[in-house]
C-alpha cells in the first residue's frame, strides 16, 4: 500500500485539516465538525446549494464549494456516505431563508441520508429540494436511467446550479436548471488499475497487467466488459459511441466535453483521448463549446478515465460560461 | 505498459493534436510544425517569453503558454530537448521587437539548444536573454546551486515573468524578476513508483513495493536516499527541512508553497502533506501567502510529489497575485 499518509484511520480528517489550512479564505467548518464544510463567502439571500458524499474522489465533492458553485458539503469516510446529521448541519449553515438544493450522486447510502436530512431540515422550517445525478450509461440500460450511478457528470450540475443561484433565482429555478444539466449529461469510464481504501489496505479488485475494464464505476463497481488493453482510439470509441447513442447527441448539437482522470492517468493520455473524441464529434456534426480535461471525480490512485458529454442549449451554455472560483476549480467568464 | 495511447512513436504528436483541438482559442502552431506552439492572443509590443523542454511533464512546459504567463513553447519528445531550430521558430513568432526571454530548466540538452537558438536569433536581430531554473536542493549541495536541476519551481519564474511582461516592462526588467523568482525558490521531491517512456516500454528504474526515493528528479535521476516508505509527516520533514535551511527561509518570511503531484499521486495525499507543512511553517514563524496544490511538473504516471517554497518580497507578491489564464492554469487576481 504505497500512499503518502500517516495512520489510515486519520486519512480523511488529516486531508480535511490540510484543505482548511491551505484555503482559509475560501472554506470554513460550520461548528467543530471537520466533516461539515461551507464556503467562507456565501452571498446572503441566495439559494444554498449543498452536496455530500464519500471521500477519496477529490476534487469531488468538497472541491466544488466556492464562488459560483456550491455553498457547503458534508464529507464522509473514504467511499462512505456522510451522516444525515452532518448534512443537516451544513444545510442550517447555508440556508438564508431562500431554501437549499441538494445535488448528490445516485448511491444508496447518500440517498437514504439526504432524504433523512431533508425531513430533519423541514422540521426546522428549511425548504429543501434535491437533484440526484446518475449518468453512467454503463451502469444501467436506457429506459432504466434512474438506476444509473452518478460520476464525473455531476460537475456540470454543480456548475449550472451555482451560476443560476448567483442570479438570486428561486429554489425551484435553481433545481430546474440543475436537473436539466443532470438530464443532459452522459458518462462512461474505463479502469486500468484498482485503488486501495486506506483502512482496508488492499485493492477491492484486481486487473492483470494487460487488462482494462470498460464501464467500471469510481468505487470499483463492475463494468460491462473486461479485456485486453486496447489502443486509445479504440477505448474512446467503445465509451463514446454508447454515450452518443444514449441521449442521443446528433448532428447540429452543441456540447461540452469533460475528460476526467481517475487519479493516476497523466494528462498526456487524456489529450490523446480528446484527439479521437474531437474526430468523432467532427464527423458527426456535433460542435464543441468547451472542453474540460483533468481530474474532476477521482478514485484516489486508480488509473483510468471517463468521458462525459453535456448537451447544451442557450440557457445551459450561458450558465456554464459564468465564472467560478473554488480551491479546486477556477474558470473565468467564457 | 498500461497507458492509454495508440502507437508509442505518435505519443507526443497525438497529444499535441489533442491539446490544439481542445484549446483552439488559446493556442496555435507557428507554421506546420506541431512542436512549435504559441499563444493565440499575444499582446503586441510585449516582451516575448518562451520556454521549451521534453514532453511527459504536463502541464510543464506547454501548459503555461497563455495570458499572463508564456507566449510560446518548443516541445521535445518524451524527456528530450526540442531542437534549436524549433526554439528559433517560436522565438521569431513571438518577438514583436521588444526581445525574447527564455526560461528553461537546467538540463544539458536544453542549455545546448537554447544557447544555439540564442545565437541564431541574434543573427536575425532578435535580442534574447535567458533565465535557467535550477532549484532542486537534492541535486547538488549549497554552494553549487548552478548544478541543480530545474523542477516544479520553474512555475514561479513563468508566473512572475509573465505578470511583469504584461506591464510592458523592458526585457531586462522581465529577466530580472524571473531570475529573482528562480533565485528564491527551492524544491525537493519524493518518488514512490517509476514511469515508463512510451517508446522505451519499460521503467528506467524500479522501486520495491515498500520503498520510496527521496530527492529523485522528474526523469528518474537518482535522489539522496532510498528506503522504506515513511509516514506522510516524516516524508514532509525529510524534504522540507533541507529546503528551509538551504535558502534559508526564516522567521518573519512570507512564502508561497507549491505541492506538485508527479502524476499518480492523489490530491488527498498532497493535502495530508500540506497539513504537516503548515504546522512546520507556523512553528517557525513563516507566513504563507498562497498555496498551490496539484500537478505542475509531472513525470507521466510516476507516483510521488515535490514541495517548492518561494520566498516573497513585495514585488514578487504583487506579480504572483496577478491573474493568469492558460489551458492548464487559471488564477484570478489574488
Amino acid at each position: 500500500m504505497k500512499k503518502i499518509m500517516n495512520k489510515a484511520e486519520n486519512f480523511v480528517d488529516e486531508m480535511l485539516e490540510g484543505i482548511l489550512a491551505a484555503h482559509p479564505k475560501e472554506l470554513k467548518i460550520t461548528n467543530d465538525d471537520l466533516r461539515c464544510i461551507v464556503s467562507a463567502n456565501k452571498t446572503d439571500k441566495k439559494v444554498g446549494i449543498a452536496t455530500g458524499g464519500g471521500s477519496g474522489h477529490l476534487p469531488l465533492f468538497l472541491g466544488y464549494v466556492g464562488d459560483g458553485m456550491l455553498d457547503g458539503c458534508s464529507v464522509g469516510g473514504v467511499f462512505q456516505s456522510p451522516s444525515a446529521d452532518q448534512m443537516l448541519e451544513v444545510t442550517k449553515a447555508i440556508d438564508s431563508g431562500a431554501g437549499v438544493l441538494y445535488i448528490y450522486g445516485n448511491y444508496g447510502g447518500d440517498i437514504l441520508n439526504f432524504d433523512m436530512a431533508t425531513e430533519m431540515a423541514e422540521m426546522e422550517d428549511i425548504k429543501v429540494v434535491s437533484v440526484v445525478a446518475g449518468e453512467d450509461v454503463a451502469s444501467a440500460p436506457k429506459g432504466e436511467e434512474g438506476k444509473r450511478r452518478g460520476v464525473a457528470g455531476i460537475f456540470y450540475a454543480f456548475k449550472i446550479a451555482g451560476a443560476k443561484a448567483d442570479e438570486l433565482a428561486s429554489l425551484e429555478e435553481v433545481q430546474r436548471v440543475a436537473q436539466k444539466a443532470a438530464d443532459n449529461v452522459r458518462t462512461m469510464g474505463v479502469a486500468l488499475t484498482p485503488c486501495i481504501v486506506p483502512e482496508v489496505g488492499k485493492p477491492s479488485f484486481t486487473l492483470d497487467e494487460t487488462e482494462m475494464e470498460i464501464g467500471m464505476g469510481i468505487h470499483g463497481e463492475p463494468g460491462i466488459r473486461r479485456g485486453a488493453l486496447q489502443s486509445a482510439d479504440d477505448i474512446v470509441d467503445e465509451m463514446l459511441f454508447p454515450i452518443l447513442e444514449d441521449l442521443p447527441y446528433v448532428e447540429g448539437d452543441e456540447v461540452s466535453v469533460l475528460i476526467n482522470g481517475l487519479g493516476a492517468t497523466p494528462k498526456e493520455e487524456m489529450y490523446i483521448m480528446y484527439r479521437r473524441i474531437n474526430q468523432v464529434l467532427n464527423e458527426r456534426g456535433i460542435t464543441v463549446f468547451k472542453v474540460y480535461i483533468g481530474e474532476f471525480a477521482t478514485s484516489m490512485e486508480m488509473a483510468g478515465a471517463s468521458i462525459s458529454i453535456l448537451k447544451l442549449d442557450d440557457e445551459l451554455k450561458t450558465l456554464l460560461a459564468k465564472p467560478a472560483h473554488t480551491p479546486f476549480f477556477e474558470q473565468k467568464q467564457l
